[in-house]
């Protein structure tokens, strides 16, 4: 049973955060949280994944190193500077934890350390210095401070992704609790954004690096936004042990029920991820199901929800299903046209629009009461098989245009 | 020498063409042409390229067959409905070439069918089959007759495309025509649009058929707007053999001339396909240069246009390099990021963004000068061998997402 609870990444037992503003942007809106700190009492086995993208930013590859050893203390991030391709950002994403270590009185090792922003520009490090006193002190165990740091990692988001769950782990409560950032260059084939994730649950390295790399592909691999995967991407998941359950070590039941319960908080913040996308004025899940394998259902999936023409007539809420068969027949995934089953589903009902590949006659009127809901299912029965597989993307709009023709200046 | 000269699709010895309204889409505007005939006099040579998309149109199969043999006589082409997933499709394409041969006095076979429009809806035949007996009274050999072929097949397109040249080919002049059309689900992988050129060159049809392959995949396949594949998209060159060179059969001198000439119309028509990209504001073009291989090269460049995030940048010209970085970086092709050196160049002249992978300091009012040109060329040297290639695209607009959200009602 994984329940949902309030606290963010501050519900599990032993975990700290806040979030100030402390002015990395030049300029930038003193109400807008830019500089976030997590912080766990005691050591945690840390896992992680990073971006795919060949360019990466010099946090990613810090963050690597300090995370060599499988073990860490808490995360510095800030919004405001990707840190990314400008001089210096090797050396910045370095002395980032080290002024971390010394306002904590930690090891600059024992950091995380992610940015999010533009690319490409020097990060300004006296701001941060000058902003990590007050950042300790902000230092709680309550909802309030999760928000905080919810906030403080955000860009172009406009709403904070939080979620917190406990679930019963060997008869002992297990909290999992985290915080993540979307909206722009999102786009499977990694953490495709930044995620926080804290809990209290005692696991080996091995298992909790192994419980990761089953739900990443599964949840945030399977949103795309834009198409773009950032170079600053990163999920990261500390575990201090504090929920006193037996230690996980193998692949047992309790394994399985920390897994379900890390899907759960993965997904339900890849579908916000997702919601709010850059300008999206709704969720577009797409279920491709009755394949021939998890893969292709995958890879067809992903092609609807990222089709640019298909995200435009979701705007327009046309139910226009011929893109989105053209978008399965460009996905280089194998599946028989003239099989293909396909409808929209919403809140309010659900239309049938294509059978075994040739169109049906529909009523106008329900369909555009289907796909004007917050979140629209495109439903694409294959009759192969009997795998599926579900992802998650969103409208494209005027205001994505917008946001990206005047992101920069 | 490559002359480029009037008379489009028509230009050629041999070749006539007419286009004409008949409403294939209900209560279409009688303004706009919807139906397009090209003839040749005698039989003609034929080779094509076809959509890659997994889900084709009827009139793909249908052309095809009809080419199967290597020759023809004309192609029959209609805007307003793309005769695909819809039931009849083949049937009705099938009728298309029946009636098209009718009303000339011809066999069936003899044509290429070609349909442009939205998905899943029955074309209506009868329109068609009353304009027929209009339109081939209207052929003529003569630039109005390209004019309105041209204008015939055109969508959302806001300027027709159409060109012709003459080269000299063993002693003799040999003169190749043109019209496509482009627009919206542009994007590499073949064709990615309607494509009819005429030639009176002597040429055999494997020699044609080479000529052809090698030409597209460095001009219509490196064109994208927005990622999406048609299942409509053909590239169909017919040869009538009437500018009584001696005929090409080797891989000779004239091989070689022809294929240039090919080269340049193609290039022509792809560059013209990419800046009227639905909602486009400006042409946006990617040379990556001193690559490992002209392959990387390609998949480098084409993931720079490609990118939504670049294409908004372009749109508020916005001299964002770091998405170019971001973008070659997540395209799977072998670089190194620290070798990288990047500028924008345009009419209004150039910018220096990046150097050795690293952000330089430049005049932001002169990137906004050289970004709100008309054709913008992002240059992106890797320092690592002596391979290049070019790609096309279009920014990404307000007019991009109000074309798409409502294009079928």
């Amino acid at each position: 049973m994984i329940k949902e609870i309030a606290g963010g990444v501050c519900a599990a037992k032993g975990f700290t955060a806040a979030g100030v503003h402390c002015g990395v942007k030049e300029g930038s809106d003193p109400a807008k949280k830019d500089l976030a700190l997590i912080l766990s009492e005691t050591e945690c086995q840390a896992a992680a994944v990073y971006t795919t993208n060949r360019v990466k930013a010099a946090p990613i590859y810090v963050t690597m190193e300090h995370l060599e050893d499988g073990v860490c203390r808490g995360i510095i991030a800030n919004s405001g500077n990707a840190n990314a391709c400008a001089p210096e950002s090797h050396e910045n994403a370095l002395e980032m934890c080290t002024m971390a270590a010394t306002a904590t009185g930690l090891k600059a090792q024992d950091f995380v350390v992610a940015s999010t922003g533009v690319i490409g520009q020097t990060i300004r490090l006296a701001p941060i210095q000058a902003g990590l006193p007050g950042l300790v002190k902000e230092l709680a165990h309550s909802p309030e401070a999760s928000d905080a740091a919810a906030n403080a990692i955000m860009t172009t988001d406009t709403r904070k992704k939080e979620i917190a769950v406990a679930v019963e782990i060997g008869g002992k409560t297990v909290t999992i609790g985290a915080v993540a950032k979307g909206s722009g260059m999102i786009h499977p084939n990694m953490g495709t954004m930044l995620c926080f994730i804290t809990t209290d649950c005692a696991i080996t390295h091995e298992m909790l690096q192994d419980a990761l790399h089953e739900v990443v592909p599964r949840t945030f691999n399977r949103v795309t936004v834009d198409g773009d995967t950032s170079t600053n991407d990163m999920c990261v998941v500390l575990a201090n042990g504090l929920a006193d359950n037996e230690q996980i070590e193998w692949k047992d039941d309790d394994y399985a029920a920390f897994t379900q319960a890390l899907r759960y908080v993965c997904e339900q913040l890849a579908r916000a991820i997702a919601a709010d996308g850059e300008g999206a004025s709704r969720l577009i899940t797409c279920v491709v199901h009755h394949a021939r394998s998890e893969d292709s259902a995958e890879r067809l999936s992903k092609a609807v929800v990222g089709s640019a023409l298909v995200k435009a007539a979701m705007f327009g809420a046309d139910a226009n299903w011929g893109r989105v068969l053209c978008a399965i027949g460009y996905s280089k995934a194998p599946f028989r046209p003239e099989y293909v089953d396909m409808k929209f589903v919403s809140a309010a009902g659900e239309v049938a629009v294509c059978e075994k590949g040739t169109g049906l006659a529909f009523d106008e009127e329900l369909a555009k009461k289907v796909l004007t809901q917050e979140e629209v299912i495109i439903d694409v029965c294959l009759n192969e098989g009997d795998h599926e597989a579900t992802c998650w993307g969103c409208d494209l709009t005027y205001d994505y245009v917008k946001i990206n023709g005047d992101y920069r200046t």
